[in-house]
């Protein structure tokens, strides 16, 4: 029966005479009568001790039954003592990526041209042992409000947003698109009586630009959420989302914020966190930039939350009653000028845009020339609204991006697996 | 502070003496001086009581604000006695689909079609809130064994299957593929060290068939784990995820398996079901046929199944050690002839394929030629092997077939929100 690493330590206490690990070979330290490798696991690492030559390479994936001893100088407190040793899978030694090294010295293309290699550093690993917390406590969260698991088509006749900006597939004898976000699904969800859904899955821009906040696909937290009042019944939900995350990342991922020396906000100062107009948010920004910000980009962004964490305590702050023209035809109207729409700003950067949507058929019918739409192109989504809607509302996060954000990675390539860019489409 | 309809009786009990409910209208029943509402939510159906005409259209979304009452003969045992009521968004009369209608005379097109308004049949909205289940189910379970959720890109240079059946998109100034499976992406993190993963993720193929079983676009549940000894290990690992879903659906979609008359398999029976090698499997379906029966086809999985209900008492089979002239490249031969491979066939479909892979670099290298494969086109995938790869293998369940079988549809398009077929790309 193998026994994981880090249960050598207890195996030795318990007297076990024999136990069997398996692993990759992460270190040799070879001192002629005796050699100490390192094994390195799932569970983290162990010392094994060998009275004989080591005939396998570094990185090579080897089984080794022996005397699990205790040893105050071995990581973990706990050694094995090696009877006998198979080599699984022999590493070839031309390695084009040293997995021991250190992680702020390697290149961001390095670690993504050699993602198999990569993710052999503890450090690299971390990142997804945080992200798959993230994706369970955010959907174990809205589970518990009741809300709907949902699996949406991504490939879509149009694109929401606007023709632009979409990735074209040959389908069959036709042509669709890749789906820039689930946001019609998720409403016609609402729409048909689930009331409360949410989505985990791919969504796809085709954005040009290369910046070290952009992906081409990334993961999308989807929300929709029906008989709401406003975009603050929104604001409030991803509030307790996000509490439910950070308190899940800190449970289980405490090594691995260990390892990039990193915390996530406390829980009340996320239901804290301040929510700010856009009109008072441009003025924040002005004042901390001492220079006129019009509008919430990127710089925008930074800035207020350094006002936020320095004045409110919070790492996030919320922007609400952004301009109409800020955005898009279906957001709900708050008055002429304004509208109740969201974006969440975590530790700089915008992780979450969203918003009450419209829900009467004839009001949206009759705002689309505002927008420059014509009713009869938009039939499909006015027929979700033409048999009863209630009003609804909803919101995304990227997952890469607050990956990144709560581990404090320079890049959100850094927090995807396999990310796609302008260039990169391997491995 | 808005009550479910199925909170409406413990409100009366409690003597509540306002409540206010929304949702859809789904009855109205006018006696003159007095009317019947039944309002249908999330939660259920609920009978409102109005000394008012009702002035709002069926399916129109509504919100009242009354007394909650205990009524014997209303639906749940209570009712609510409105006193004011709120039209939130009014139905249009030209519906296309009748929501109150017998599943069973709804044509499959008519409900893809009308996706918005089938689903609020609360028969087929059951099929979603099963599939919810089964997704979370999967996901606790394997985490439960250790196992890390990963994403992967669905934008691939090529197929790890072959060439053919693959979405072309058009990616910037290349050309991508949508990939049929997560295969060589979950293998790499296995080889990575994350030893143990799992994907929920759509997979796509580009089949021109348009059968009951087919989509070509689907959400696949996708698992990989290292250090394996066989396929055996794999199938038991399965059997405790499907008893896992099994377990989840029983317990919380009581309702929706009685709107389909539906019952999931016991777990003792999941754990005791048997495991057929492919010669025997054929031999069993061939004696079950009373004519020659040369491989495992639709019309085998179905025997293959009755055989195993009547002499095994479970739904569930597996068929292993399938010829290597059926089995992709990488899959680990038992000898010449045979693989360490396995599908599992449930309910008269096969639901999972699976299989150990190959994980040693010259093994697999030599293994090529068979195959009509030359080295130089495989260097991605052998890299993966060639640092360091413990003995591995993984399977994936069809999300849509699994919900199909537990609930007894007919077509695995009713298990899809938006399924897409050859035809059909909307809504």
């Amino acid at each position: 029966m193998r026994v994981l690493a880090k249960e050598i330590l207890k195996a030795a206490k318990d007297g076990v005479k024999e136990a069997r690990v398996a692993g990759w070979v992460h270190r040799i330290r070879d001192m002629g009568g005796v050699s100490f490798v390192v094994l390195r696991d799932r569970s983290g690492m162990a010392q094994l001790v060998m009275d004989t030559k080591p005939d396998f390479t570094l990185e090579s994936v080897i089984s080794a039954v022996g005397e699990p001893a205790l040893n105050d100088r071995a990581q973990g407190g706990a050694e094995l003592r090696v009877k006998s040793l198979e080599v699984l899978s022999r590493a070839a030694t031309d390695m084009p990526f040293q997995v021991n090294g250190d992680v702020g010295r390697m290149g961001l293309e390095a670690i993504l041209d050699n993602r198999g290699l990569s993710l052999r550093n503890p450090k690299i690993r971390a990142i997804f042992k945080v992200q798959s917390t993230i994706i369970a406590a955010f959907a174990d969260h809205l589970r518990s409000e009741d809300f709907t698991e949902i699996k949406t088509s991504k490939l879509v006749g149009g694109g929401t947003e606007g023709g632009t900006e979409l990735f074209e597939v040959d389908y069959f004898d036709r042509k669709v698109w890749l789906a820039q976000s689930p946001q019609a699904y998720k409403e016609t969800m609402v729409g048909s009586g689930l009331e409360r859904v949410f989505e985990i899955a791919p969504a796809y821009r085709a954005e040009k630009h290369d910046t070290p906040r952009h992906l081409n696909e990334y993961v999308s937290l989807d929300v929709e959420m029906g008989f709401i009042d406003s975009e603050k019944d929104l604001i409030e939900l991803e509030k307790r989302v996000l509490a439910r995350v950070f308190a899940e990342v800190a449970a289980k991922n405490g090594e691995e914020l260990a390892l990039w020396n990193a915390a996530v906000p406390a829980p009340e100062t996320v239901a804290a966190s301040p929510v700010i107009s856009y009109e008072e948010a441009t003025k924040i920004a002005t004042a901390e930039a001492r220079v006129k910000i019009y509008d919430i980009n990127p710089e925008a962004e930074r800035l207020l939350c350094e006002w936020s964490l320095r004045e409110r305590g919070s790492d996030l702050v919320f922007v609400n009653e952004f301009p109409r023209r800020h955005r898009p035809f279906y957001t709900y109207p708050l008055d002429n000028a304004r509208t109740m729409s969201f974006d969440a700003l975590f530790r700089g950067l915008e992780i979450t845009t969203g918003g009450r949507r419209h829900h009467d058929y004839q009001t949206l019918y009759d705002t689309l020339p505002r927008f420059g739409l014509k009713p009869e192109n938009m039939e499909a989504y006015l027929a979700m609204l033409k048999y009863g809607c209630p009003p609804h509302g909803g919101f995304a996060i990227g997952c890469e991006r607050l990956t990144q954000k709560i581990l404090g990675l320079g890049n959100v390539k850094e927090a995807s697996l396999f990310p796609r860019d302008r260039k990169r489409v391997s491995p």
